[in-house]
């Protein structure tokens, strides 16, 4: 019997099943630290004990997206091994942070199966949760990749497709307890918008770029446990080029938003996010985002806003989206649509 | 309105105005890591709790330049984002040890303005310090930069040019409190030579070198919070090439020198600087210094002694400064000047 | 006198010498962090204080491999500085887990010397300890190198050659205090494979690969203090290659050979190693292992296996070790040869 692990195919998941993700994982300062070294990372919360102390915080928390790339690296062995693409996500909500210190773990329930026509791969809906080291949910969030049948002749599943929000109500939510924005600094922050100041509609090209270097993915893509074979090994695929992690595209784009978005600052919910064309080293990633919608939440001087962000590599200030036939253009990398909490 | 950061042009510097920098950043046991990794430091304080501690202090600081690049910084986004040029530093002082678990922030006065006499830009002279979460001044320095005007025919400010010391007066450097050098061990921090073994005008070559590359300088500067886009995106300038940032270029002579000034454990002052040429990777930097000066201190067993740390690409063992009509050879990347702390 | 370091010839070692090497070094989260950003590391003991807690360790040690790249860094100005090859290892063990916070520091024996019949060269044997804040030994071994001679003159010392163990003998095998496996949790450590599965004999593929790059094998090496030019100064060699120091492979071998070995947990002796083939940045490097031996402790759960590890930039699948009269295939990289620690 071979000892590697082969990866579970599409006729291996069953709906209702819950797998335990291998490998828990303490997260520190150290962790921390590479993130800033990693992104352009700027969000003063995630950057202070102090400042985090006055929005009534126990310090500083791990960043929202750091603690998602731990929790999904794990999913990674039992969910995508064997995919061909991941080819969304939904209801993803923040639900408590991390704080240095903490250890996570993931688990995922399968929720969903649907053979594809040609018989050879079906699509796989997991809802997966990160718990920290009291069991308690930290985060949650669906995603559905397709994946290749072991044995083409195995028999469908019964179809069966989940009915997934199309984006996160306001109502669900989940701010972090004791949030407080009343005193919130502007100054500190770096800069001066506030809720009120951002529209429905409105685009903010976040200027800033980043050219991508394979050393730096492979650290970020690591750091998360997340050893898919593709990211890795330049031998692997045939035109001998390391795809690039979608969750190194996904932050940085998030860190480049900060221009322009420095009050954004924690992520509470994924609505939905493709990842529109692969990324490789030597591309260098733009961003830009538009005001999808806005809420109010019941936490002192705390607003929702509904970002979606774009990440491209395409000329500076290029805000296409989508071409002929509906179809992402081919320098857009990322379509995320989140919401983030803001003072007031 | 944009939203993003357009930065100041020089008509928005007045004499006397203090601009509180964004991002407080809390500091680690991940930060000092990651210095560890990026640059070849071995300075025993630095480097070890235990070291540290049997010098007087509460275990083991931060890097002295570590704490120097946080505060540097943060500032760019206020000073620097439109600065043709970085032309001087002098007045540094390191004032107290930074340890692990701090969170720093950074506050400029505007100390002095120039119009250059094109009338399309101008010098502006600051003095940053930098702060810990008790308020206290970990560090200050001065540093001019020449910075584009929005409107070349905006009127030019009073002419006012800071007198600034041309070095750290001995008596003005601060030791760190309760540092005692009396019981220190030579073998472990690595070499047998204390301040009475170095002679003014001693020119000692560090041997060591090391080759750049892009995904170093970028993880170093991101560290940093610096996020000038000249340092990560190639496409900005014409060739091609990303900028590396003037203090990765610093720290890693600094690294450089424990070869031969070992005992150089800490800075305690800058008296000045340049970037003499701009470092791109693939350049392989190495470095030399020239003992300056030396003074004594009132701490136990603690002398002071006055460094000219030089980086450059060229040969091995090529000490040459600068060429014909006093200008840097073009293969000087950079000429520091500082006081460290050695053991008498 | 030159103040630079010009490191120990041939003749400047004596059997019986003690070296006590600079620099000691707190190490922490950080290096944790990093070690999990370089490596695919992936051991539960080594990633989550709460599964270490469960095997009845005081949280989660920081990975055996990373003491002893700290250890051995530390011995590089003395010893190998004017090393012409690393010629082996024998006898390593580790002797007590090291946690975040610790302070290592290393000496060395010299256990043998042997001319070499051409004059210019001798073989040096070293016992090197790593030692921890309070003077423990938390790792030994021998290594011995060939060193270059200052003076082709100097006269030969009588050859004293040690006798070195073939293997350590499971009897001195140190299991770490406290630890138990009867209730170890195999779901979330990754694999269901326990000792009892394992035959001797057989050997595993561990299908994953990692193509190396530049910045990150230097990034290991610094964070080790290990500041051999060859390693990172690109104009050294004739070839302008930098030499990737052998303790990477060693840990990227490790960390890839988690596919197929996830509950060899503990590294707890070093029997042998070769580094068959210098390796370089480009390189892919992909892992085998073969099972050497089993044996019992008398640790509750605890079993030990003896392995060797392979490390190659051959064919996917390739588990050739020696070609044609007994010498290493040219794309073998490293032979290593430990016992680890696996629940029963």
């Amino acid at each position: 019997m071979t000892k590697t692990n082969p990866g579970r195919f599409f006729e291996d998941y069953r709906v209702g099943d819950v797998i335990r993700h291998a490998i828990p994982r303490t997260v520190a300062e150290g962790e921390r630290a590479l993130y800033h070294a990693l992104y352009p990372a700027r969000g003063a919360i995630y950057s202070s004990d102090d400042f985090a102390a006055r929005c009534g915080l126990d310090g500083s928390p791990l960043d929202d997206l750091l603690a998602f790339h731990v929790v999904f690296g794990k999913t990674v062995p039992d969910i995508s091994l064997n995919a061909v693409a991941n080819l969304g996500y939904a209801e993803g909500r923040w639900l408590k942070p991390v704080y240095p210190g903490d250890t996570l773990r993931s688990e995922s329930q399968v929720i969903g199966v649907k053979q594809n026509s040609n018989g050879t791969s079906g699509n796989v809906y997991v809802r997966t949760r990160g718990l920290n080291q009291n069991d308690e949910v930290v985060l949650e969030y669906v995603r559905w990749v397709m994946v290749r049948k072991r044995d083409a002749a195995a028999p469908a599943p019964a179809e069966d497709v989940p009915q997934l929000a199309k984006v996160v109500a306001p109502a669900d939510l989940v701010v972090p307890e004791g949030l407080d924005f009343t005193n919130y600094d502007f100054e500190l922050a770096g800069e001066p918008h506030r809720w009120g100041d951002y529209a429905v509609g409105e685009i903010i090209d976040h200027v800033d770029a980043v050219t991508i270097e394979e050393a730096e993915h492979m650290l970020a893509t690591r750091l998360w446990q997340n050893t898919a074979k593709v990211h890795f090994d330049a031998t692997f695929r045939e035109d001998g080029q390391r795809l690039i992690y979608g969750g190194h595209v996904i932050s940085m784009a998030r860190a480049l938003s900060f221009n322009g978005l420095a009050n954004a600052q924690m992520i509470v919910a994924l609505n939905g996010g493709a990842h529109a064309n692969p990324c490789f080293a030597g591309d260098t990633v733009r961003a830009w985002s538009e005001v999808l919608d806005k809420a109010e939440t019941d936490a002192p001087g705390v607003g929702a806003i509904r970002l979606r962000l774009v990440a491209h590599k395409g000329a500076p200030g290029d805000t296409t989206l989508k071409g002929e036939g509906g179809k992402y253009a081919s320098h857009v990398l990322l379509d995320l649509d989140y919401w983030a909490l803001m003072p007031l």
